[in-house]
């Protein structure tokens, strides 16, 4: 497998952080997305939409989107498993991940926060809106595993919710939001950061990082 | 089951037309996302997030975010299926709903809008802000499902990917976009649009249309 990625891309990084977990081996190429390699032709004929992650199977079919590569990980490598067996559990640990997948990274991402340069916005105004995003939707986070005995968002294993969580608070320092605010989500890191397929994946650690 | 939503909200329509596809009844309880009735003490007891849709099951159980919640009834009413069984088309599917889910939806929708407006956008600017993404957004879509025969997105038979698209294409109708540029797109939509489960989705079917 190869897996087309960018070292401070939140959803490669939970791409990379699920392929650890299943002790699976990929080729990693990364495309710099500051410098808009995602949009090179050679790159293009493999994923047309020019995102990463991108993830080139043996058989040679490309898969895209985060959360679509990691159930398909999952599927195909059930061990560990990262949504639990019952339904509802696992709707509640995809709607934790979508929480953050579907509400809070697509707002701060580098496209809109570019965007958000073109219209006029100054670099402070900039920072500021990735911040009340994150803000906003750690707010909804932190409620939805309050009553999770952990110390993982979902008990006592990883799972797709601590996948987006660990890159989410990567950001939210980043843009400068107070996460001593959110309790419980950083319980839920700290049982991640002490894992090797976490600490392996962090932006830091790989060989296209700056 | 009880439907926490609001007519004009895309997320509540997936949910609709999988409520629907599946022939399962659910008392509609509508929300009027402009005038912050999601905010109300009485909505938070049942959902702390906030947002719609956000689905009550007959066990009180209340699961939140419209993809997590369409999965769940896809595993707990297995029939018609909304995912295909091959787990490599079902990564396809999953990829292609999420590039309208996690790729164009949350970056125009109402919350994002009317911070547009409070950082100081004007109303044209905030209209360009959303035909801009979701154009950007079909472009890829129109190529993941290029190839596919159709004539939905995915085979013969609606799957999650038509229920993301039916309801995205009629928010860029809204903004404006040319959505003759997405012939494939249109297809697909053509097809659902003749399903009964899908009319009766639509926004201006459900009792708190405006």
């Amino acid at each position: 497998m190869k897996l087309h990625g960018y070292f401070r891309s939140s959803a490669s990084y939970r791409v990379r952080i699920a392929l650890n977990l299943k002790g699976l081996r990929a080729e990693h190429l990364p495309h710099h997305l500051r410098k808009g390699e995602q949009r090179a032709p050679a790159f293009l004929a493999i994923n047309p939409q020019g995102l990463v992650p991108a993830l080139e199977t043996d058989a040679g079919e490309v898969l895209t989107q985060s959360l679509a590569i990691i159930e398909w990980l999952d599927e195909i490598h059930p061990e560990p498993p990262l949504l639990p067996k019952d339904a509802l559990r696992r709707a509640k640990v995809r709607a934790f991940a979508q929480a953050i997948a579907c509400e809070i990274h697509p707002v701060q991402n580098t496209k809109v926060l570019a965007r958000l340069r073109e219209v006029g916005l100054g670099e402070q105004q900039v920072t500021d809106w990735a911040a009340w995003v994150i803000r906003e939707g750690f707010i909804a986070c932190e409620t939805l595993i309050a009553n999770e005995p952990g110390p993982f968002c979902f008990g006592e294993a990883p799972t797709l919710a601590d996948l987006c969580l660990v890159p989410q608070l990567a950001n939210a320092r980043r843009f400068g939001v107070d996460v001593a605010a959110f309790p419980r989500l950083l319980k839920a890191e700290s049982a991640a950061k002490a894992v090797q397929a976490f600490a392996d994946a962090a932006p830091d650690k790989q060989p296209d990082a700056e």
